[in-house]
């Protein structure tokens, strides 16, 4: 069998995956593994810094000269209040010759990056954490909505006000259908196996983004110790709040915040907020030596409660095809014959 | 076609739900109009108040006589920290000469009350929200294990600590495979209709657990008022904070807390929580005039993120036999035949 969504068609998948454009983490080597297996890659051009976009995205286009279906797959995500200081990096991307797949933007208003983006010819992918987000990206004219929850590691909105996947998607999938029935809807946040994407199909979604279990493969470019710490961690494990926002210097607006492991650093601030913020010296020192260290007791890994599911660190297209399979697996247990 | 797990076969069910027992909710005729249409009916005992717990369970082993299969889908659930006050209410359920199919307990240490259950004959169910709380739930001989996620209506672990429903049912279920394979697992929080109890399938449950939904019907004893509240709230509509426990006079201990529509009043306090905590006289005499009005800016509506797949408040049989056909639906899409 083979798993058909309108998301698979339109951007010639194997699988009804896309490959989170993490910051820093998902770079061209991840994104052309993953597109070489049948799934959407997307480089995480992140902060949009010009020259690590550069570099990311054309050691992607490289790796996939011999493979221009592969090549089809890849694009690239942006954080969209970065893009409001500095749009280099996506103009950069939108002056090469090879037409970019798809350009994701989330956190923050798409609408005045849509017009270049879909002139280009590039699939434009906005990412939502609340339904009072989704006017302003059906304005910009998104073919595709990634409804994101707030078990997701990295930046999402803030518990109080953000959305679990499991409700959130199959209403914004009844909106969709009521509202703008041709834009297509992925699941983000949790979904770390087959059991998950089997799970975004069942809710109304058309395929599934995955961050942190793509985090931890080999050709991510987070570090290894942050990766060996994931594979110790189980879902109980990581937090959501502004404390590594701070002791980054990250100036992140409202209402967002960041999900990454618990470490000892983090458990203790994530009381006293408000202390840290008003005077992060000392915890800052204290955090750029655990990274200077490669020490997570104090640097953060970033991943979200999908941890609980990763327990190895294997090839990002070896995993691809277990997530597919079990997919496969998991929707044939309740199917006519099953 | 029948969706046949584990748990629709020890109970005798139509269909793989469970009512959440909600407390003041979850009473008589809504357990047994749930049980009537095949899912197992937990009236909600709640804070154990005997009087209320007689009354309820009474009127549904009443409402079944005609129904001996229905019968036997009659459970009640308890808040077990309450139990530790006053067992009562638990003690008359197991002194009835009808035996429960089941009592399920949540919010607390089980193992006290475990012997006492099984001994009567009635599975015990257990509902943890995080990983750290399943060894006692095992220890105690827990025959089902409900996953509940923090998107949830009513109590739950917050935000910071809670898991969301979508990445902790599969973990759950791989520790509950090499540790107490048993053991049947229910995916409660978020599940709102049949896309959401397929997804708990695919997630590697055994079977749903159903809260708002089944508030949001006409068996329901929440208040008028409230429901119509719900019908007019979205998901982005709730929040999970301390602010209704403090209103409410809830002595409730760490490290749970009480999502329910984000009204006004809980606007006022959500962010300055400690403030409430110290001087609530003010804030609760609001809260109580909300009450008595019936005025649900100031009064709680106890629903979870759900809320914003509830738009009618439908009886409770019409209800199940809806979700359990769409539930059928969205397996069928992906099947062999699909």
């Amino acid at each position: 069998m083979t798993v058909s969504t309108r998301f698979t068609q339109r951007f010639e998948l194997a699988t009804p995956i896309a490959l989170a454009p993490m910051a820093l983490a998902a770079g061209g080597a991840l994104s052309a593994a993953c597109a070489r297996r049948g799934a959407l890659g997307l480089v995480g051009g992140g902060y949009g810094e010009l020259a690590w976009t550069q570099r990311e995205v054309t050691l992607a286009y490289q790796l996939l000269q011999d493979a221009p279906i592969a090549l089809r797959r890849l694009g690239c995500g942006f954080i969209t209040w970065k893009l409001d200081e500095d749009a280099s990096a996506l103009d950069w991307l939108l002056d090469q010759a090879h037409t970019p797949a798809a350009v994701m933007l989330s956190f923050g208003d798409p609408r005045p990056y849509a017009a270049r983006i879909r002139a280009r010819g590039a699939a434009l992918i906005c990412q939502i954490q609340q339904l009072s987000q989704l006017p302003s990206a059906l304005e910009a004219g998104a073919q595709v909505i990634v409804a994101q929850g707030i078990e997701a590691g990295g930046h999402g909105v803030n518990a109080l006000q953000g959305r679990s996947t499991l409700a959130w998607v199959p209403e914004l999938a009844d909106a969709l259908a009521s509202q703008a029935p041709q834009v297509m809807l992925l699941a983000a946040g949790g979904v770390g196996d087959g059991r998950g994407v089997a799970a975004a199909l069942m809710l109304g979604a058309d395929g599934a983004l995955m961050g942190s279990r793509l985090w931890a493969t080999q050709e991510s470019l987070a570090a290894a110790g942050a990766k060996q710490q994931a594979v110790q961690t189980n879902g109980d494990g990581t937090a959501r709040s502004a404390v590594f926002d701070i002791l980054r210097r990250k100036n992140w607006p409202a209402p967002y915040d960041f999900r990454a492991i618990r470490n000892a650093l983090h458990q203790a601030w994530e009381d006293r907020i408000d202390v840290l913020a008003k005077d992060p010296q000392a915890a800052r020192a204290d955090y750029d030596a655990g990274v200077q260290a490669g020490d997570f007791s104090r640097a953060h890994a970033t991943v979200g409660e999908a941890v609980g599911l990763i327990h190895d660190l294997p090839a990002a297209g070896e995993l691809i095809e277990r997530v597919t399979l079990q997919m496969h697996q998991q929707l044939q247990r309740f199917g006519p014959q099953g």
